[in-house]
């Protein structure tokens, strides 16, 4: 990805990974076309590159396929991350990860085979995962059977690029990620704390009963392990977790979130459960073995990421 | 099962497993409700249940959402059937198995759900392993990186139930089937070859080089391995492989049928390449460790299987 030719096609450009990711291709030279449709984006994030030479944006939603083949003619690679990533919002209504997530991919390598784009990356989660047995989990982990219509929709969406990948000659890089964390962040536990706090800086409740624990990813390296697998991991289909070391229980976040605002006497209370909303998982912990074979590993532990991420969004909201 | 009381419900009940299961169904005392939209299904099948006090019969298509839950309101256990098994098929319109795949299948979970329905019985296949490097496979091999998109849907499916069953408390028996074989059988390499030779008893081209290699499940098996689990698998969500012992190559395969056919001087040749078709999976050998601790083994070894089957066949076709 290092040389000024590589042309990028990047969906969910105004999302929260998204808009990251487009700054840090354009910052390594790269011609970048970003697609949204401000589903869960937001136009703001676009901001920093609106009038940069390299830059190309189409405001479109993924499940009207016309016009997309056309769209993504000479890429050299997209990066397709675009997703309802709010995983309440798929279980409230059932029918939202299948078309946001599974039917919108489905086009996109549909049109990636008219239009003859040799290369995708996919975004997916441990949430393919599901609740498993074996911890820290990797990639070969199986039966994968996920909690969430969220999860069922990103394991669809997998088997699609393999399946598109081998009959159709796409190779494909899948990375299966942790929380990922920071500037831009839209929704989950970080953001969620903030705003609340921010209306009422005298209490906070936070969903589940604090125990839920997982692995946070700086977005800054969320990104930098994409690029370095996509440069380095040269089979047809690349399985990945990337993930950050360590794992933070909500309840740490609770507290270091009222740390960095200032706050005292924060009223902290539980709505109690081992789950946040219905197809929350309660633990996961990845296996970055297969990653740091390759050569990466994160820097930032995951209380790390946390912390960088709350005050660049404390920035923010 | 083996209750008078229980209320089955079948999705392609005209198809070749479903037609057989609904005749097992009754035959144990089940009342029974079969829907099929006879893409690949044949009102042929359905001939020896019209009359049958236990049958009744909805001639619709699944991606048809509207009436779908109220015709299921009541029953005890859904055993979803209904797919385009064709692999060659997906390939060539690429939205075949999407459609009458996953969104029918997300249909199917969404109409339980809304009906209250608490069993789903899921025909998957082994085509969901994609080209795995053990042998024999178990159900707990991963990552899962289908070759065809028919794969990839019944993945995709796999989600689904899961997901459903988690969220929405249905449980579920997932069942990857190896070649299922037998009567009503509407193409794979015994009914084409059947075909072939009764139009032109001089000679039989075969898809590939001949050594593509799978276990054989001859249908009743298959219907008995899956109502043995059904009764003996515990879990929210059942996971399982269905295969005979042993492997057929497809050679094997067609000098069977000649030999059954009594045809003499057959010119037999091959197209060559390791696959019968884009999509094709050359090799596939299904380990059947976790049906025999519940405590069921197929009697009939592939060979043996692929031979019955062609009796049968040859009086149909």
């Amino acid at each position: 990805m290092g040389s000024s030719t590589v042309k990028a096609f990047v969906t969910g450009a105004a999302g929260f990974i998204g808009s990251n990711l487009v700054a840090e291709l354009l910052a390594r030279g790269c011609e970048v076309a970003g697609l949204d449709n401000f589903h869960l984006g937001s136009k703001r994030f676009l901001e920093p590159f609106v009038g940069h030479p390299g830059f190309t944006f189409y405001e479109k939603d993924l499940l009207e396929f016309d016009g997309l083949p056309a769209s993504l003619a000479g890429s050299d690679v997209v990066f397709h991350l675009a997703a309802n990533s709010d995983i309440s919002q798929g279980t409230a209504r059932t029918d939202t990860d299948l078309k946001l997530g599974t039917i919108a991919t489905y086009n996109v390598l549909e049109a990636m085979r008219i239009a003859g784009v040799p290369r995708i990356v996919f975004a997916s989660t441990s949430a393919v995962y599901g609740e498993p047995r074996r911890f820290p989990t990797p990639e070969d982990y199986g039966p994968l059977l996920p909690v969430s219509l969220y999860g069922a929709s990103k394991l669809a969406c997998e088997g699609l690029v393999a399946a598109f990948s081998n009959t159709f000659s796409i190779q494909a890089w899948i990375f299966r990620f942790a929380n990922v964390v920071g500037k831009n962040g839209t929704h989950g536990a970080l953001v969620d704390f903030i705003r609340s706090l921010r209306n009422d800086p005298r209490r906070l409740t936070v969903r589940g009963d604090g125990t839920q624990t997982k692995p946070y990813l700086h977005v800054s390296e969320c990104i930098e392990g994409m690029l370095f697998a996509l440069e380095h991991a040269p089979e047809r289909i690349n399985v990945y977790n990337l993930t950050s070391e360590g794992t933070t229980s909500v309840a740490s976040i609770a507290r270091m979130v009222i740390e960095e605002m200032g706050l005292q006497g924060v009223d902290l209370s539980y709505t109690g459960g081992p789950r946040g909303w219905p197809g929350d998982v309660p633990f996961v912990d990845l296996d970055s073995t297969r990653m740091k074979s390759l050569g990466w590993t994160a820097r930032y532990r995951s209380d790390d990421a946390v912390r960088a991420a709350l005050r660049e969004l404390l920035q923010q909201y």
